[in-house]
């Protein structure tokens, strides 16, 4: 199950609904950064039961290695994946009803013992951090990825302390004067 | 499809693992109060996910009229009924995890367009009402059942009225003494 | 009580405010799309108790089947027309106050033993799917709508796996250009 | 309709259920503390409707001044007695489901422009004050009780400054030998 | 205590912070509706604890015979004032803070045994209504209310009825169309 | 306001009832550890208004320098405590009631801006914590507290790392026996 | 520990994002109102924890008195804080994800015996009442600074009892006319 | 990174107090069924937070490629484990506080963007899961590790299926009787 299948799809991206794209795009961003490869679709837990079994059941096989899925209200789809998958799966709560996604993420991470979702934070945050516990897992499996996470995080801290910090002492400056 | 079936199962009852039974018995007491013929089945949308999907298909078929899933937790199991089948779904959530059930609620009740779940109250009350909800379904196949229903109805009025508000008035008046 | 009375409406469509209408309206449009026939009210459990009660204890007699109840805050319209008539009713939340319909989930859902309602989710996607739960009900009466309700699901998983797809995967094509 | 019916009942205490009993009895005994005539029932906003409607509706004529309803779950009970009475109805919210009366509070508290519902804390506390706040309107119509609830106040202070304190200097006192 | 002093407040209406007025306004308009005789004040439990302690020790002797009390966050307003005053107090929460009034609702309805606070709906709604609350409460003191408030019920019910079904048959008239 | 008055009280501990003892003791325990001198007060924001205020007023002139602060349910007592006096107030939410503190938490930590409550953990760990912030400040006052301080953490640490930690190590060894 | 250093930086203020500024300079205004030296700086606890961990561990070295400690979501950064230094630390919630700041709340204020975090309201009000608390311990350390908060209190009394209340009835007069 | 350090643990548990034993036990239970070699420690993000950041910087270099960090209340273990480390920490909420979990799930799961803690379910489910993550993600290194979770995933349906599904018909069978 672990070689390395070359120029295959390696993480695939799942939502429920067209109008999750916008969260679920800075998933993609984050794969794309990494050079991950990745394919999207739109699969419905609830309107495409079995398009979605289908699919999911096809990813090992298809030497996909790890699966994100956002999907918002009672959201089914990560734990329909988990059931028919034994690759990881990451679940991305969206805050798509008036409860703020509150519901989404009782949802999704309240996962029965024997199948679990790697549930991530509600929203634009947790479809980005999807990506990049992905990235984690695949360091396993893809040479150099490793060492382009460890790059990735140095960078994020330097943009905090240098150029983040900079601009808050130029603002605090003006608002002195 | 609205025929009656002689002697077949009218109502499923699913629940997604045996912990849930104390729970769901008590539609059980309800469906044999009204002579309902019923089966039960342990299926948990994320452990037997084929054979969950396979049941809910064939329920329409084998004549089922209305299918009652109770779940706790992320409770997913009406939700994949209602996608596998076009007869009624009615959930009910169980209070299973330290949440008190406000997982299983939000996780059954907040289905999106096109796929509803009907939900119930979480735990026993919601496992009772959901059998009365059959019963008030099938009253539209099942010739008498409505009636039996009036009479139930009835029945529950006459026993606040009558029975526990004598026994109230008793209390009050020994209390005073 | 199970015949079918031609030519009479078979939903009544009730809500608690004329606010509600912008909600509600979705169930409307679903029902029409079955060509079934409704009537609507606005009737407030407590502003007008006497006709919502006179109403509600009309339904069976009127030959309604099924009764669809959205409100919100303390929504108790569900609740007191499931009090008030033995054909099944179906509540929908509303989110018209600060608390984002969690009271009025609450407040429908949490029906005590003997009178169910069958909650839907909160807002838009519960008042559509409330229509589509009585256009369930209904195939067990209407000759032919179970048939019209298995090619609507059908064309609902088409939607997405086809056209929704589509226009993703040109989209994500774009997205790389 | 302000005139004191002498010997009449002036507080009706009504719950849902009989085993509200328990919470509902510390209304009693504060009634009994000042002396206040009252009447007790149990009667259910959806299992006994027509009941809980006549009598709502007679409160009124009969002389009945303030009205303390109790109930659980989605606690219909204080909002129709108010839909149904000019006088005032105090709800009290009872913890009878998993979710520790947020249920009840929220049906009880919400209540749409027009039809108040004065309600106290959940379970217990709110029952004791429910009593306590019928006493504060009732000292607009019975003499000499605004005097009573002065002499109340001042004990309940004078109990936690003198022996309360009292107890607890004595407590600390032990404990650091 | 129960002696009708004409020409003085009957009501005292404060609110905890200026930005509170938008959403007190809803209990003015009422008390002018029903020409009761109110004062306005601006009065922080925390920020003018004094202010507000000697203005809730006055009420009693001054004559006037309801408060409502609205405020935001921590809402202590009512509470302070309950424990000050021996007339009945009525809260109002206000949505001002990110928690939408959750929080306010709390601080107001949980009050501890012997000092109740008559807590209304979070918002306008709660506002509006502890004004009428405050009507019912006013019916026991002033001759004539108690038959204005009945008028009042009896013609919302007629506006509902009315009215704005009248306009909802209209509007689904020209739906249809 | 600042200088050290020997001998005198440097914390005050007070609680809105008796029942909170138990929970309030965690702060003694603590404040006994480190030989600061404290005084223990039951007094109610709600039942004893006056003397709450007056114990509360006299805190600055009397050489107390902080001030804990626990109470349950609408949890006022710190609240009206930062207001009427300059010191700090550290607030302790009570799980008392059925909400399990969420109520008294949200009492306690959303102040107003201009009152501040240094709000603590929920229950006993809060309690706990609040004397431990209290040396926190009084460091500043007393010689040789910050170095007690210090050599707590330090132990604190330490008891984790081996005393913990080794028996941990022991029960793994037997468990897998 | 406890003498002052003249010219040193009495309040550090650190937030996890430069998106939380807009709240957090709540605080500096405060700061600057009270003369109170600070410094400024965005520190992740979890993008950039060495830099984090070394400047809470220089705050008691450089003669840093009390740390405020902003942040949003599963808000860290104040506990981190705590517990690598031994001066007071206070935080201050931020509503920066869909769930309205609630994460951020308890992720601050439930922290374990033994590391406290003084917890203010969330957002802007927090951040306002995270500066006036730092002032109130300052006021054990810096001469006169106890006097201006005692001026400070009085002259926001003295606002709302005379200016806000003035306007409300210049209002109140022109709503009537 | 990603070859296999034969006889090296490759996966650290870790949890913030002891009293998380019995909890986290259910994790080493399923990692010892999967014959996975791990090493188990009481760090807290709070009292050792230099052990606990030399522990988890520790973990790549020595090898060990996945993590699983339990904490209650305020919990910030999984969190500082993540900030401090590049393998996959996957983060267990424990209701150890009045909250149920909700302040501990809240404080894993939300974590910001380029910091992921994939979160499981509170309590026992969750710590059962997090080792099923974990051997999801071992698969890709360990040889064979892939095909016994196959295995397990198909026994643990088989259990339900048969032996569950057999104890319930035999139940049902008794209980008609």
């Amino acid at each position: 199950m672990n070689q390395i299948v070359s120029n295959s799809v390696l993480v695939g991206v799942v939502m429920g609904s067209d109008s999750d794209l916008s969260v679920m795009e800075n998933a993609l961003t984050v794969l794309e950064k990494f050079d991950v490869s990745y394919e999207v679709k739109i699969l419905s837990a609830h309107r495409t039961p079995d398009e979605a079994r289908n699919y999911f059941q096809s990813l090992a096989k298809r030497g996909v290695k790890v699966l994100i899925a956002g999907a918002g209200m009672a959201a089914h789809l990560a734990g329909v994946a988990a059931a028919n998958t034994i690759i990881p799966v990451i679940g991305v709560p969206i805050d798509s009803s008036p409860l703020s996604g509150m519901d989404s993420l009782l949802a999704t991470v309240q996962m029965p013992p024997g199948i679990p979702v790697a549930t991530m934070a509600i929203g634009k945050a947790g479809a980005y951090n999807a990506a990049i516990f992905a990235v984690q897992i695949l360091s396993y499996i893809l040479p150099g990825l490793g060492e382009e996470f460890i790059a990735f995080k140095k960078k994020m801290a330097e943009d905090i302390i240098n150029e983040k910090n900079h601009k808050l002492q130029e603002y605090l400056r003006l608002r002195k004067l």
